[in-house]
């Protein structure tokens, strides 16, 4: 741990510690400041994303116990940038009296897709059909019932479509199972392949007295197993289904006692039914659109959340809302290209990440909102693309 | 000056020096966020509002030219939070390759009345009547063509209501002119009462190329000369007043050369004419309403305009927008009461500038925006209140 000064704050108003210095945290910034709370970010480096952008910084490990108990002092409550933590090193900090929101006992299900598959199940919360497999045989026998292909994941570890791979027979299921090492404590989960029509996002905010919002019900886009393009709200979505949705993402936040932001991405199927695909309780990327979308920004909102103050009205403030990633491509300068966006839109809102250009890293997003999604689409990824380097013009 | 971390930024992206460390600062930190830019913080110590926002805070005085030009070294541009920097010291750092926005030329209009009234006339740009004045005979000459009462001011140093008075007769000026000594620099400046409909604010940003955007014109009210309640847009302008105040805020920022964000109050006559009172040359007060109210915040404009990125939409993103300043009352721990408005007003954008209560002084803001004026204006002046402890319920 090295030092910094520590945060300071108007008499009577909360500290809150992130652990995790990425860009999630470097956007909790934002409304921390209007808020007047303080911020300290747990970072790797100064020069990680959120470390830019606090005063409050200490450099540790998140899986380092002595330095989470070294952060957590002088924190009132202490959250996450990512779902990393080991669940007993929580456990341990919980036990120790730090305020930890989510807590380890929630947060587990954002970390281990089995665990999250039995309770979800428990709370009939709908879901795709899944098994808990060892052997490939195992797995062949639930692609019997469920159908080839056959998606299988480790339960632990993965993130940006890591740890997920689709498969189209038993021969390609044994050579997987047989070379690949599951890490500490994952095992090995079978799930049908849903063949949806969109993938969906619900958000929800929820405090720990169990106040909870529903953001509007979002379509996201995967490519390559990372989010880039989130449209809010949902086109196309029935009523019956928004509904649905949003009360999945509700039972969910109440059922696991989550604090804090929850996002739970869903499949849409052709039949009309929301089919619960993963957890994170965090703010999500399915949710940056909210920054300059809605009323109260998912980050804003996960700050009053695990602080218990009263929550943010979530609704939209434009009849659309397009978010693109914006990925990193052959520009290790990406200022004139930003230059370039921002005279050609004036409504564009660019948000960058302060990360060095790697190809296909997350290094920012552009969001715009409107009337017209066709031209909010257009517009969002022509700036994406710019600025990534995929057109030049 | 002590030391702090540098402020860190992606390859190509800027940093810009902020001198002061006021709330002006504070929330420039959060378009910086998002458009990737690094912020340094001159300020008077590690408590002061922008000191608890940003990594890379120095300490030191705004009128040290050693603090200064060591502050300077290592930013891409320097602006400011006040307009308090002597012109002296700021020509001192130009002429050593400093690149300061608004520049010495520029901004000394906004440190001098007498220059500032000066410039206008020669532009053209409607102002009260007004002389320089040296004796108590002077002010009651100009009082024989102007009128009483007649407005006295102190062409440098004051604000918020200081340096200024409004006197009803010769005795009067002379009780005042016999007992006030000037601070250096300083003159005498009478001007014409205005009897005003309302005060208004004329907003523009422009860019060191010259690209300029007009915000809407807003009705301000003050309260024993503090801004109290700032309304976008003003209520009951017609077309032609509108385009008047615009006219004169553009063509000020032009014949001045102003870089930044131009903020010009004015008043509107009972016979529709808009006369400049005074000018800002950085975010004001009247400007707050834009973070939450408009496409593009007077803060991020005054980021774009002084890195001379092209600067983005100033359009408004709802029908009406309320800012109320929080004003320090008698409650020293903010917190309960931020709680309550927070529960009673989902809506609300409450900012906070973490600093501690003293009696009147600016402590944050609230914002509102929708489509029902009165609605707003209850909502916002509610929360204000009851921040303040004016009300308990």
């Amino acid at each position: 741990m090295t030092g910094a000064p520590d945060a300071h704050v108007a008499p009577g108003f909360p500290v809150v510690g992130v652990i995790g210095g990425g860009q999630l945290a470097r956007m909790m910034q934002q409304p921390a400041i209007a808020l007047g709370i303080g911020l300290r970010v747990l970072a790797t480096s100064m020069q990680d994303s959120a470390a830019q952008a606090v005063r409050d910084v200490r450099i540790g490990r998140h899986d380092d116990l002595g330095a989470l108990r070294a952060f957590a002092a002088g924190c009132d409550v202490v959250t996450f940038d990512h779902e990393h933590v080991p669940p007993l090193l929580l456990k341990t900090l919980q036990d120790e009296g730090v305020v930890v929101r989510p807590g380890g006992r929630a947060l587990v299900h954002a970390q281990d897709k089995l665990i999250m598959r039995e309770a979800l199940t428990a709370a009939s919360v709908p879901c795709p059909l899944w098994a808990e497999v060892e052997t490939p045989s195992d797995v062949t026998a639930f692609a019997e019932s469920a159908g080839w292909p056959v998606v299988l994941k480790t339960s632990r570890g993965g993130y940006d479509g890591r740890g997920v791979w689709v498969l189209d027979d038993a021969e390609a299921v044994h050579d997987l199972m047989t070379t690949t090492t599951l890490s500490d404590g994952a095992r090995w989960l079978a799930e049908e392949r849903v063949d949806f029509v969109q993938e969906l996002s619900a958000q929800v905010a929820r405090s720990p007295h169990g106040q909870a919002v529903a953001y509007p019900v979002v379509r996201t886009v995967q490519t390559d197993g990372i989010c880039t393009e989130v449209v809010a709200p949902a086109p196309g979505l029935t009523d019956d289904e928004i509904t649905a949705a949003q009360h999945a993402a509700l039972t969910v936040a109440g059922a696991l006692d989550v604090v804090g932001m929850l996002a739970v991405e869903m499949f849409e199927t052709r039949d009309g039914r929301v089919l619960v695909n993963e957890l994170a309780m965090r703010p999500h990327n399915s949710g940056h659109w909210s920054i300059d979308g809605a009323v109260t920004s998912q980050f804003e909102n996960h700050l009053r959340a695990v602080l218990d103050l009263p929550l943010g009205d979530p609704s939209a403030i434009a009849p659309h809302a397009v978010m693109v990633n914006v990925l990193g491509g052959d520009k290790g300068d990406m200022y004139p290209a930003f230059l370039h966006c921002m005279a050609r839109d004036p409504g564009l809102k660019v948000h960058m990440y302060g990360k060095d250009v790697r190809p296909g890293r997350k290094i920012g997003h552009v969001t715009v909102v409107g009337d017209d999604l066709d031209d909010l689409l257009d517009r969002a990824h022509h700036a994406a693309d710019y600025l990534t380097g995929v057109i030049d013009e």
